[in-house]
């Protein structure tokens, strides 16, 4: 079993108010490469933040990287165009960030990208893969995604309340900027990327057909931007059985309408429950209250610790050493700027 | 603990007779991404070989994923510059790789890639690293810039005969085409790596010197290659303590002269010796005649053992596991093209 985790951006994350996924629009930036770097290493190393939402809440790669210390399953990450930079090591597939989806064309490698993820998932020595992705902005691509292969245009969101009407303005916009219109792309799942979706959707798509190609079990491991993923894999043709694990957040999102799009494309959903209501923690408080929800991995992650010997109490216990690591890090290189985050001085203990 | 492998090109080993880190000069491109995918993957995935000698002596790469699958240690694969294509994540600090010695510039990039080196080696948050390389033609570079900055001209090589005059003609054809002689690029490491060096060398040297200075343990693992980053690191006036690991076949190597070189420039210097001698193994027996003796860490790999619970005996074990795999997924995969190296269905089972 491997952890795939797709990173990449869109310009669309740029729109004022349609992500939480970085303290302000210009760290968002920051976001995709910062995660990966903590999955990997258990703290930002050569980027240069900590992803935050506005408000504080934590980058849910601090559940995944809790998930890893508990259970130590290998991590493959996967750059689809990141914007900032990573001390984690990548596997490249991208060509760079993707555009607003409100240019005509907001993915023009989307082809070559899909080709190359797709060669990679069926080259991956693994019976079994979980993937997941870090995008911000990604709810909205897949919600373009969605629209123009004509299936339920689910969506969740960052933010506790979910900027639906922003989301379908700008999806609306990008589908008449690329010449067509809903459902126009139904069955040309590459089109349909290039059009209005992002690198991330076709990369986790590519890896996905790749593995199931060549006899990978894949889990899908996130909400609706891996759902659009499993549209995209539907679209081109790929009836293999494909899996969904998510969060309870994303469930219990109505805007989300998780199950009814897993159910009309033929894929299993798994829904885990951390159990973080009524824990006092700031990092658990959030996600309670609707904050996050998903993403890199997350619900995956959950998926992998119900299955083995741990418990989710094991996993909570681990949430608050790596959170107060991250902040200690933080704290520490604002104290000392000479010394980068990441220095021997913040060696995590529980490096796997 | 973590190893960090470091993998470039040179053109230099396109010249006839100068290397045997591949079956010929066109499949030696390959060898670099190669042996990053089996100590990542335990097999090659994109990386289309499986390197050997001419002679059939499998690449080092082999002893290193041993050691990583008996000890479970992470692996940082570091890109400065490879020719083919790996599945292994990188992360890349080059650019592109580096040409022939006998160019006027061998490594026009070579201060970038030293700087984004060094930035990478400090920002590890690891109480120690142990870092190796895999770059044909390698030896001749680490001549080119132990010549250049007045040090030991010590040469090691991956033949039985070393070709050291052929070696020594191709470093005075690279400092004269660089328009410089013998010693002139004493304590201006960057001068002599651009000339007369390779990527790698900058880059190693550059993780070293960010390691050290940021408090991390290095442990220098392989043979004259790695002496002569060892040179770099001196050069540039880091007096920090430093240990080169090595195997007993580059000890044992007369013109590879390493314990004097060592001793010049103030490094430990600790050989572990496989215990090869004996063992009725193709692979084994191709090292005992002299063949390959270093390389991908092999040096930093076989210490590891040594510090740890394991035996050699072991290692020895897990060497033909890994071996017996390579060889079966060769096979397979030229019986039945259609299947990658790498499918599921020539899933180690030894991934760690």
């Amino acid at each position: 079993m491997r952890l795939v985790l797709v990173a990449g951006t869109t310009e669309t994350a740029a729109e004022p108010g349609i992500s939480a996924a970085g303290a302000d629009p210009e760290l968002m930036r920051h976001t995709p490469g910062a995660d990966l770097d903590i999955v990997a290493h258990g703290e930002p190393t050569l980027a240069p933040v900590v992803p935050v939402s506005p408000t504080g809440c934590p980058t849910p790669a601090v559940m995944t990287r809790a998930a890893r210390e508990l259970l130590g399953f290998d991590v493959l990450a996967v750059d689809a165009g990141i914007a900032g930079r990573t001390g984690a090591p990548t596997v490249d597939v991208g060509d760079g960030p993707g555009a607003d989806v409100r240019e005509p064309t907001a993915v023009p490698g989307a082809g070559e990208t899909y080709e190359r993820a797709r060669e990679l998932g069926g080259a991956l020595p693994d019976d079994r893969i979980v993937i997941g992705e870090t995008i911000p902005g990604g709810t909205t691509t897949a919600l373009g995604v969605l629209t123009a292969l004509d299936e339920e245009p689910a969506v969740s969101s960052s933010l506790p309340e979910n900027p639906l009407d922003l989301k379908r303005r700008v999806v609306a916009e990008g589908l008449d900027a690329s010449g067509f219109a809903a459902g126009d792309a139904a069955g040309d799942p590459l089109r349909a990327v290039a059009a209005v979706g992002d690198p991330v959707l076709a990369a986790v798509a590519g890896v996905t057909t790749g593995a199931v190609e060549s006899g990978t079990a894949v889990t899908l491991a996130g909400g609706t931007q891996l759902a659009a993923a499993a549209a995209l894999v539907r679209h081109a043709g790929v009836d293999a059985p494909l899996t969904l694990a998510t969060t309870s957040f994303v469930a219990e999102d109505d805007s989300a309408g998780i199950a009814g799009l897993t159910d009309s494309l033929g894929v299993d959903l798994t829904v885990t429950d951390p159990g973080f209501d009524g824990v006092d923690h700031p990092a658990m408080a959030a996600y309670v209250a609707g904050e996050a929800k998903e993403g890199v991995g997350m619900g995956g992650a959950l998926r992998l610790v119900g299955e083995s010997a741990a418990s989710m109490a094991d996993l909570r216990e681990r949430i608050v050493d790596v959170y107060d690591r991250l902040l200690a890090g933080t704290e520490s290189s604002e104290g000392t700027p000479e010394e980068p985050p990441g220095g021997a001085g913040t060696a995590p203990e529980g490096e796997p």
